[in-house]
C-alpha cells in the first residue's frame, strides 16, 4: 500500500507531484512508529534512559504531526508545511544524537532512522525553497 | 526499515513475539495514513463527501492509537490491547463499507487497506484469545 | 474557550446535544495531557516505574483519539463511538489501578483523572444505549 | 485538573517552572480540540469549506504535538520545543486567518482560539530567547 500512490490520486495533484515531499510523509511515517518502539524498549532496559525516551517521544509526535500534515494537498498550506519540516528536522537530529549514545540494538536502528528522517526533511525544504526561487 | 525488527529489539520480546500483532501494527500504521490521505482528498472533490471524511477521520485517529499502543512490549496491557482491536475491527469496516460506495481512486485504495486491517486486527484478537485459553 | 459551545454550534447538532458525551470528550481530553505528563514525570523519577509508564503512555494516545472521534457531529459514527469508548473505559481503568500504586503527586493526580475519565465514558455508553433503547 | 499543577510536580520541575510555557501547553491542547471541533463542522456546512478544513486540521494535529512535547520537562529539548513552537505560531495564524474570512459560530470561536495560541507560543518563545540570552 503506497502513500505515494494515494498522494498522486488527490483531485489537486497532477504534475504538480513532488517526490521528496512524498518521500519525507513516508520517512516521518516510519520514524514516528521507530520513535515510539525505541522509548518503550527504552523504558525496559535496566539502565537510566530517562534522556533517551525524552528525546524519542518528542521526536515520535513531530513526526507524526508531519506524517499527517505534509500528505495534505487540498488547497495549501506552504509556509505551515516549511516551518514542521524544520521542527521535525531538529527533532530528528537530536533523536539520533542521543540515541547514537547508546549500543542497544533498538538504539541504533532508531538513530538510523532519525538520521535518514532529518535528511528527507532537509530535501524537502531545499525543494520548496528552489520553488519559491523559480 | 522494519517495525517487526523493532518490536524483536525490545528487552522484553525473545520467543514471545507475536507475528500477527506486529502485522496488525504495520497495516494500522499504514491506514492511519491512507485515511488522512483520503480525507483530505475527499474534502478537495466536487461532489459532497461529508459522509465519506467522517469515517476516514475516525478510522484514522484509531489506527493511529493502535499503531503506537499495540506496538509497546513493555510489562503488558493485554485488555487494552483488546479493546483497542476491537474498535479498530469496527472503524475499519465502516470507513471500508462508505468508501467502497465512491468511485474514486483514493476511495477504493482506502476501502481496500481499511479491509485488510479489519483482517490483521480480527486474526490479531483471535490469536490473543488462543494464547488466553491456551 | 469551551469545548461543549464548539460542538453545540455544529450544523447538525440541535436539539440531539448529548451533554453526556460532551462531558467525556472534555475529560479524555484532559486525562490525555495528564497521562502523557504523568509518564514523562515517571521516567524522571529515580525508581523503576516502567509498568506506570506503559499504562499511562497508552492510556493518554487512547483518551487522545476519543477527544478528536467522539467531539464530531458529521453524519455519525455510533458503532464505532462506543467501542472506543469501551476501550477508553479499559485503559483509563488500567491506568489508575497503576498509579494508585504508587505516592507521587503526579500518579496521584493521573489515577484521579483517569477514574473521573472511566467514569464519564461508562455514563456516555449507558445513555447511547438508552438512546438505542428508547 | 489542571496541566500547570501536574508539570510542577515533575521531580525535575522546582523554582524552573514557566509559567509562559505551561499556558502554552494549556492553549495548544484547547485549540487542537477547537480546530479539531472546526473542521468537522466545516465538512457539514452546505458551502464549500476546503480551504478552512485544510487550515484547521492541520492547525490541530501541530498544536496537539506542542500539547505534548511542551508539557515534558525530562532532561530538556530546548532546541526542539522553540522550532516547534515557531511552527505553531504559523499554523494558529494561517487557521485564524481562513476562519475570519466565514460568518460560522464555530469559525468564529476557531479563530479567536487560533489568535489566543499564536500570541502564547510567541510569549513562551520570547521568554525562551530571554532566558538564554540573560
Amino acid at each position: 500500500m503506497s502513500i505515494t500512490d494515494m498522494i498522486r490520486e488527490h483531485p489537486d495533484v497532477g504534475d504538480d507531484f513532488n517526490p521528496e515531499l512524498a518521500k519525507a510523509v513516508k520517512h516521518a511515517m516510519y520514524c514516528a512508529a521507530i520513535c515510539n518502539s525505541c522509548a518503550d524498549a527504552c523504558s525496559a532496559e535496566r539502565m537510566d534512559m530517562a534522556a533517551c525516551i525524552r528525546k524519542c517521544v518528542d521526536c515520535s509526535d513531530i513526526c507524526q504531526a508531519v506524517s499527517r500534515v505534509v500528505a495534505r494537498r487540498t488547497d495549501g498550506n506552504v509556509p505551515v508545511i516549511k516551518s514542521l519540516l524544520e521542527a521535525c528536522f531538529v527533532a530528528c537530529r537530536a533523536c539520533a544524537e542521543e540515541c547514537e549514545r547508546h549500543a542497544h540494538a533498538h538504539c541504533r536502528r532508531c538513530a538510523q532512522m532519525c538520521r535518514e528522517c532529518a535528511d528527507d526533511c532537509a530535501k524537502a525544504l531545499e525543494g520548496m525553497y528552489r520553488a519559491s526561487a523559480a
